[in-house]
This record gives C-alpha cells, structure tokens and sequence, in this order.
C-alpha cells in the first residue's frame, strides 16, 4: 500500500522501499534522457523549512521541479512557526489550503507528528529536530542497493558518532529488517551507539559490535561515516581531541570495503584522498538524493509514470 | 474599467470587486478541476518583500505558478530598499525591467505609491507599512460573498483591536459601500476604532456602535476577529491583562452569527474550540487568499480565461 | 568555440562577445514577442548565492524562467560554504548533482575557480568577492553596442572609484581589446585607477588619461559611473567630503557624450535631474542583464535558438 505521509523511517518496511526503489529507477532515467517530466504539472509542492538545510532543500526543489511541479516556499530559522504566537497547527493549515503536498523540516522533535496531523494533504518530513530524518534513509539504502545490488547479507561499519547521528540510527533501524547483517560502530568511548539502539537491532538478529579505533574495523562491505556532531560536544576540546583522530584515510580502509557513504557535509571524517577511490560513493549517494525525492513525491501524490 | 494598479481598498468599488469575484470563483474551478492553467505562462512575476510576511507571499507564490507563470523574488527585512543608499524607486524601476507585474510588501505607510508610480508594469500594494494592505480585503469580501450571497443587509461585528488593525479598516471602508449593513466594534477601552473610521462609516449611512465586552456583542451575521497588535502596545502589563479577557469560545458566539472570519495569525482571539463550528471560517478564508490572487493577477494582466 | 564556463572577463574575447551579443538579440526578440521560451525546459539552474545581490540574483532568475528552465536555489550570507566545516567544494560538488549548470556569487576573490573546478556543470561565476564579475561587462558592452553600434573608436570616462570597482576593472579589460578607445579615469586624488590596469590599457595602445576633476572631463562618447564604494573607505569622513562633490547633473555633462551608463545600485554619483535625458541609459542598461543572462545559459548548454 502505498504511503500518504511520511513522518519515521519506521514506515520503511522492505515493500515500501521496493516501491520507491523501483520509482527512483525510472526518475533517473527521464533525468538522465529527457532532464524533467510533466508527471506533477498540475501540483503546487509546500516546502516550509523552519532550520537550516541545504542538500534537503535544494534536492527537494530539484525533484519537484524535474516533475513539473510548482513550489511555494517558506524559510525561518530557529521558529517553531511563521509569526510569533501562532502554532505550528494553524500554520501548516493553512499552508495545506496553498499546495498539494507540504514537505517540512522543524526544529523539534515530533514536530512532523504534529504538523502531518494538521495538514490537509499529503506530508514528508524532512527533519525534525534531532529526531528524524527518514528521506535521508531511503536515499542511503537505495545508494546501496544500486551499488551493492542487495542491502541483505552484508556487513556495515557505522562511524563516528553513532550516539548522536540520526542519520546513523534511522539507517540502523531500516537495514535492522534485512537477512543475515552485521553492524559494527567505531566511535569514541564517549560517543558509542546508544543502547535502545543496541538492543532494537540484536532482538532483530543483526549481529552487534563496538570498537574505539579504527583499525580495529572488522572487514566491512559498507563503510557509512557522519561527522562528529561538534555542536553538541559539552566539552569543546574533546572535539579537538578526536576530529582528526577518526578521519578516515586510503590505508585505513580494510580490503573487504566495496562502498564508503556520507550523508555530507564532510567536515574532517573522511581524507580527501579517499574521493578519487572508486568505492567512495558520498558524491553519488548526494545525486540520489534527487531520483528519491522525486519517487517520494510522485508515490504521495498517487501518480505512476 | 479593469485596475491596472491596486494600492488602496478605497479602489474596491463594488464594480471591481464584482469583476474580481467572477475571475476569482473562475480560477477556484481551475485549481479543484486542473491544478494549474497556463493563462499566464508567457510572463514572470515580481515578488518583492522587504517586510516579512508568510501568508501573503505563499499564496502569491501559489497564485503566480497555478497560472503557469514564472516568479522573480527578492526578500529583505526592515529595510526600505534593496542595497543601501539606493532609493526605493530606482530598486522599482530596475525589477520592472525584469518581469511582467510588481507585487510588493514594503514598510513604510506610503511607500506602494511611490513603489507604483516608479513601475513601468502593473503593481499590486501587498501591504505599506500601517496603511493598507488591500488584497486582505478582497480575500474577506469574497469569502462572506461565497459563504453568505451578499454582503449587504448584513450585521458585523469587529474585534478586538479596530484602533490599529488595517485588515479591520480596509474591510469596514470596503464593506461601508454596501446597503443596509452595521458594524459593532468590540474592544478594550484603549483599542477603540478611531474617530476618522466611524464617521466615515457613518457618512455612507453604516449603523455603527462599539462596545468593550464580548457579553455586549449584538446580534452579528459575521464575526471578524484580529488579534491583539501586540507589538504595538506601549505596555506591556496591559497586552497581558487583555490577551485571554478578548477571546471568542464558542459560548460566547450570539445564535444570530453565520461566519467566523480572522486574517490570521491566530495569537489568543479565538479559543481553538471554535475550530470545530461550520461557521469557523478562517482556514476556508485563507484558501480563498490563492483564488483572489490568481483574479487579480489575471485582471491586471489583462487576460481573460 | 562557445565558452563552458565564465570565471573571468578575460575570457571575453571580441569572438565570444560577438557570439553573445547575437544570442542576446535573439533572447530580446522572444522577450519582446512572446514573453518566455522552452530552450532550456528540460534543464535546471542552480543558482548558489552566498553574498548578498540582488540585481545579479533577480536577472538570473527572469532569465533562467524566461528560457523554461527549473531553478534550484541557496541563499547564505558572509560565509564561504553552505554549512560550518563543509569546504566550497564539496557543496558545489553535490549542487553539480542536482542540477545542469551552476551560477555562483562568493564572498571572496577567487572562489569562482576553485568552485568552478569542483563544479561537474558548466558554471558562472556571478561574482567572487572583489575579484571579478564578467556577467557585468558583458551587460555593459551589449548596451554601449546597441546604444552606439560599436565599442571601437570611443572615448570612454570612468568614475569615480576606478581604484575599488570592480565594474570599471572588468570594462576595461575587455574594452582594451578594440580598435582606438581612450579611457578617461576622473576620481577624488585617493582613488585613482590602479597602476596594473593603466599599464595594461597602455600595452594594448589605450589612450589613458586621468583627472580629478569633473569639470576636466575629455570629450567622451560614453560616461560610466559607479558609486563610491562607501564600506571600503578607510576614514568615513573622507566618503561624506567626496559623496555629493563628485556628482554628475545635466549641466556637468559634454556636448560629446552619447551615453550614461552605471551599474547601479546609484548612490549619489547620478543625480536625479539626469534620468530624464535619452542618453542616460542605466535602467535600459539593467534590462539587458536578462537578455545577455539568457544568452549565456543558452551558450553554456549548447544551445541555440
């Protein structure tokens, strides 16, 4: 059945990702031949982002307008809303009465809980707080599947601050459905996996380890790094310790190694001599991020090429 | 004779917004029917918002693109021009050498006639300032025309803040035209609707009267809220003591009232309870902003669908 | 052979001019007749603008829609990337995925190689700090063309901050290129052109002169001014002596001179007595940046009408 609103990469069963795979597919080939379609030329898509974003932003207005689709588009910062007093509620009620699909990114978590409940028509979110950022899954588990060709049977290094990244446990979480996977988090003793996360993917049968160093990598076939989320360090010079103590470099990476992720910005985890490796795939997996967002749209909006 | 400018509500005669709702109601049926048209698709549009503004310049941005026009936007705040030293007018003149039609939000009372008489293309006042904002009041009229068949031999009732509300003060000179009509003010002893509106009201032969209690209210057709301008109250202390004594419940609403109107935002004016009523009118008013703007952009172009 | 990429002015050469000033023409005649193209309906421009602009930002989207390409926008100010660590060429790296060519406006000088280097799209520099801003004097001399039917056997004036305008430097590198021209340099004693550039008018047989003088003023056939930069003078009491003494009115002007030109935004260098005279061509001179901005897309994805 296919999806009306996204709000948690917990709707991210095996047979919606088949679904929007398939979709993304045929995105990339009218991207690649004829550059945009009409498919969505009688829609208005609502992009209300209230946090900064850049590669969410820009790859959502690509996609909708790949697809013929109209945008109106609200920015804020650091607002929970659009004028003082008034709530997310009315707001996203009455954005709903100016398109046919609101995309948001709120500063909250649960906000997209709240503003999907208030919108009169289909809703992605596309970040809430430190929450949830559930396109952002579907964006790494496609670029697996198109490199890889199977997101089963394989074994994944997840790094370096699996505590905090919310790309890291949605990913986590959706690859946690798939036969026979094994993940192994490297992080610093202070930044370890959380252990509801721990636990969610050892009663699925994923296979768990953890490991302060990078050379203690167990022989991965996917190698998926984050940032260290500085601004939430409470101790700034704990940053300085480890940014450039977890950077991944050519000589680091173990010979199983098959794909290298980054849902990007990169700031110091990975060495810009791993760029020119065949198996980095960050630059790709940020292309797909279109192809996605167009199979997304085009799945809400109950329309098939 | 169609407008080729709008700038001031004191343009709405009964003509215009006769011309207007034909176009408007036009344009409701092209976007349940189509989505979009592309009436338009030959021109681009100018946003220019130097003031924020969320409402307005979404439901331009739905207007211009259901039309199949292009837009050209550019946004600042609190500032009266685009770069500094430069003058409103040579900012005007240079954009209306780049699109088909100026609509502007600009925050200074005054400045849309300055802003229109530097445009070499047709201009819409997107609100000045404290003076008007004229395109709120044709979104009102149209939707107590299609919510109730006339706006004549109709009773309303204004709150909670006639002294400085310009939605309030458009709409009462627009609604002023009409036969047979009476408007009560509600308000704090403080807000009271200034002197210069009722005896205009009264010259055109407006029923007026003003009271300072909810419980006084008379027996109104329409309700039309507004909150509390609370940025412009010079104490704090007495926003505070106001802000939950002026707010409509269902309660309080006389059995005379057939419609709930507010620009929004909604602040405290209306309890969230009233959302439920048939005759809460305000989302539906909202969505109406999109059909109006898409009249008017129409009108002003000189097309005709 | 059509350029791929613009960084700098010395790239327009009288061959690529020629080429785009044909294309403009052209991009002109369909502005003119029918208001916008489908050239580019299959491409999307991605316009990444990290210092604040606003004539450059708008004319590039009127271009850009007007030829019925998507545009993918991002706006930031003061900072050289997109997000805190990203470096510029990663992010334009993953804005080359989302879209067919990129225009960029940075904040320092030579940002536009470094980012046209890491770009996978043709690209555009619109602008990289005090550097360069080739898309200007290609606005520049399309309308001296079009206005006089040659750029050769002129006399050019520049003022009269021909020691920090950008403008003024990019013109007369390209101008340096034709037959007979003389530049006249007029600026306070403070910001006379620099020695480079006299040097390098002279080495192409330039005749060069400069004064202080507005009443020293050769014959020329063209006058082109820009403001005084305000925000680099050194000692703001030297900006006020200058601001209103080196001002240009119709009597300061020579019997000679066929055209004014400015890049805008005028600050006081033009007064406003002078709009009125036919030679005073500086907001026909905004309007052609959309028709050489449509040009330059259309080159830049081998396109042609």
């Amino acid at each position: 059945m296919p999806l009306e609103r996204l709000i948690s990469a917990r709707q991210l069963t095996i047979e919606v990702l088949h679904d929007i795979f398939q979709r993304a597919r045929k995105m990339r080939a009218i991207c690649q031949n004829s550059g945009r379609t009409s498919l969505l030329a009688d829609k208005m898509i609502g992009l209300v982002f209230l946090e900064p974003s850049s590669r969410t932003l820009l790859s959502f207005q690509s996609a909708a307008q790949r697809l013929g689709a109209g945008i109106v588009f609200i920015q804020g910062v650091g607002s929970t809303s659009f004028e003082k007093g008034e709530s997310l509620s009315d707001a996203i009620k009455v954005v709903s009465g100016y398109c046919d699909l609101i995309v948001a990114r709120l500063p909250k978590s649960g906000d997209a809980q709240i503003a999907s409940a208030a919108s009169s028509v289909p809703f992605i979110n596309a970040g809430d707080g430190g929450n949830e950022h559930p396109t952002q899954s579907l964006v790494d588990t496609f670029t697996i599947m198109e490199e890889l060709g199977s997101l089963a049977n394989l074994d994944y290094a997840f790094g370096f601050d699996p505590l905090q990244s919310r790309s890291i446990h949605s990913l986590c979480l959706v690859l946690s459905q798939f036969e026979n996977v094994g993940f192994d988090f490297i992080s610093p003793p202070e930044l370890q996996a959380p252990g509801w996360l721990i636990e969610q993917c050892q009663s699925r049968n994923v296979r768990v380890s953890q490991s302060n160093a990078l050379s203690e990598l167990k022989n991965p076939d996917v190698i998926y790094l984050n940032r260290l989320q500085e601004e939430r360090f409470p101790d700034r010079s704990l940053f300085e310790k480890y940014r450039y103590e977890y950077r991944l470099t050519p000589e680091q990476i173990p010979s199983s190694t098959r794909l290298i992720l980054d849902p990007l910005p990169r700031v110091d985890e990975i060495a810009l001599s791993v760029d020119e490796l065949p198996i980095a795939g960050y630059f790709r997996q940020a292309q797909n991020g279109v192809y996605i967002r167009m199979a997304l749209l085009s799945m809400l909006l109950g329309r098939t090429l």
